[in-house]
């Protein structure tokens, strides 16, 4: 059985990482689908995105990354052969539009499930937003990213900053 | 006695219509009025959103159609001489932010009362955006907005798509 | 149009009656419900709820306070010719409630339709609980309950006391 | 892969049903487990909850039901060669106990992971509670339940109410 | 500034201590107070109960236990000098009652402030309840609970299973 | 015991006050910081937002304003000595967003602990977005900011309006 985990993943959280490899276990194959198709303006273009999950999942076998840059979600499963959608629910928040998306997607493809995952106890705070934050303002993010994504952040941040003062 | 039911109706969707329709069941007259005093970007301008109200609500008499350019809701609903403003609840995060404006509201004019319909269950993940999105992606649409709104959308993003590629 | 209120008024709160009292502003007719059919053990009796919401509610001409001893709220609106059931909300955990409640209602029963006021500001943590935890730990009840509720439920405690301590 | 879905089924709600039907699509086997070690007291006997559940999943091949009477979930899903243990989501209320829940149960046993389905929105208000409330009060419960156990609904509250009035 | 941090503790959890510990060093002194006077069920006397976190507290200097056996927190509060009441909040489902507590408590005696510290993150799924069920089942509690009330949880258990099998 | 309580400020509410005023009972001195490391668009500058806190805040001699332009509010609390960040909490949403903030800012600095505040129920609709939303459709917001606050957002929007008009 082939699940999709679909997100913005800018960038990809320990959070994240800890349902990759939660679902890894659960599916045959899990395919980590970067939503490029989204109209928020992101931190990483599409193509780094992707790299990241590429490089940090890299040790898992039966998942794979890719990039959805245009057209619905439920038509890339179906085209994938994907019979599950599988997303991470840490808060009310998170559950109130989860489950609207959810109910759409029922809706759009009744063939492919919604199933969730709560977040670890230890992640409940952390968020791709959060990140960005503490990145953008100095702050130690190690622990709420894979180390490799760590860099990269760091990386990115240098550069806006020495774009900025140039 | 008059309602006053305020939005964005951008687009107005088969949710409101649901609640437009329950509303002209228990008062004399139902005011659907298009806020276009909201700061936020819109993808159809009120006057076509006035339109696919008035298109859409014909066969309800006791219903009219009307947009809110500047002001107060509440200064609206005393000039029309409305006692009630309806609107409808669908998650716990509506509920939060509905609840505040009825008490700002009430503080303002305690004149005018707010009351809350329920969104049916099957309309309990619609919203504007869902349509906008799904339109935005060519989904499908249809039951969830009117169908003379279905044929508006589909209109709209053929005319965003031929914008961006010419 | 004829509203019915239902609930256990175990006693009436200041906040029920501030809903009574927009209800009764609202409609020709508002009937408050005791409802007298629920499983849980009240502290007073159906028939001293009744005396204590007709005796509140004296002054309002439009108003009457019924018990539904048994069956369905449904049945009894329909039986009373009531169009609409209001009900009040202070909490999210209160909206979750009584949204299951009112989609479970329309569907008995599509003609009546469920509406929703907001409580008070001033009344948001206020309960027919609060109430009488208080009262039985002798706090002061005043302003939380009409006057003449008041007077009944420090006489209500004063008798369990006695009897106790007998 | 076996799932285990516990619960009470005090009865089997076709909210429960649908929970059955989507993740017998999804896992090799499910065990759907009456969990008779809560202290509430129920309707029906464990006994009966199990036949009605066998009664209504008689047709799905990879369903088994099951009781059970004593020790933890943990270490049944464990004995039985479980992985994953299915829960259903509603509403935000049972999103914060399920949260909890899953918590609790993933620090007694890592192993076994918690995923959930969010109930069909037409099942949204739907509960257990709600179907005995109905049936206590002579109410219309034809699909809220598969059908054979609106038969036991019924049938109890005639011989309770037989009782009653002996 | 002495603060009273009131609760059922039956028993009391690691969370609970940890935030005993974190508000003995933001005030002077902390008065855990078992409230004795809820008409809830406990499993624990209210003087094994004070007992316990007179023994998990001892090395906090400035921590005391008491128990209130009758009449309001707020006229305790009063009375022991205490200006702050300090509560623990994990999820949605507490934010709304302690937020209702704190507004009546706050109408009661205006001059003691509530305060709320958030839960931490690994003790955000634990309560007394699940304790007491996972005790009753025979699950593992250490690390839920402070050592010396694990023992005493075991005990009780085995105490009780003994009076049934008797 | 120094506090810092963090916000955006634009502009300072009758809700921020009412904390100012409870936080400056409680501790020895509490630092009002404007956050103008936001990355969202104010409509006060962060020098006008402080001067407005000074001003309304002159008669409390134990509260300073501050702006915190660059960095993380942990390495401000501790370069200011502050072992305490206070928060207000309105409603379930406000929850959700300060209980990650807490916990995150408690993973960054152990030390420094967060305490929230419930605002007072007659606020609890009330934020800066609803102040400048009222003054920029030309409402009526006495009560709703100090005095001195309210004659700046009218004065702002003044100034908007003339320049649009020009």
């Amino acid at each position: 059985m082939i699940a999709v985990y679909p997100g913005s993943f800018d960038p990809v959280t320990s959070g994240h990482y800890d349902i990759i490899t939660r679902a890894a276990r659960m599916f045959d194959k899990v395919l980590v689908v970067v939503a490029a198709n989204s109209n928020k303006a992101p931190l990483f273009t599409a193509a780094e995105r992707l790299e990241m999950l590429r490089e940090c999942c890299a040790d898992h076998l039966n998942v794979e990354a890719d990039v959805l840059y245009e057209g619905l979600l439920m038509d890339y499963a179906r085209k994938m052969g994907a019979a599950v959608v599988v997303k991470g629910l840490r808060a009310v928040s998170d559950f109130e539009y989860e489950n609207a998306m959810a109910l759409l997607n029922r809706r759009l493809e009744p063939s492919v499930e919604t199933v969730f995952f709560m977040t670890s106890a230890e992640h409940s705070f952390l968020s791709s937003s959060i990140v960005k934050e503490l990145g953008r303002l100095g702050g130690n993010i190690s622990g709420l990213v894979p180390d490799c994504v760590a860099l990269r952040v760091r990386e990115k941040f240098e550069n806006l900053n020495a774009e900025h003062t140039r």
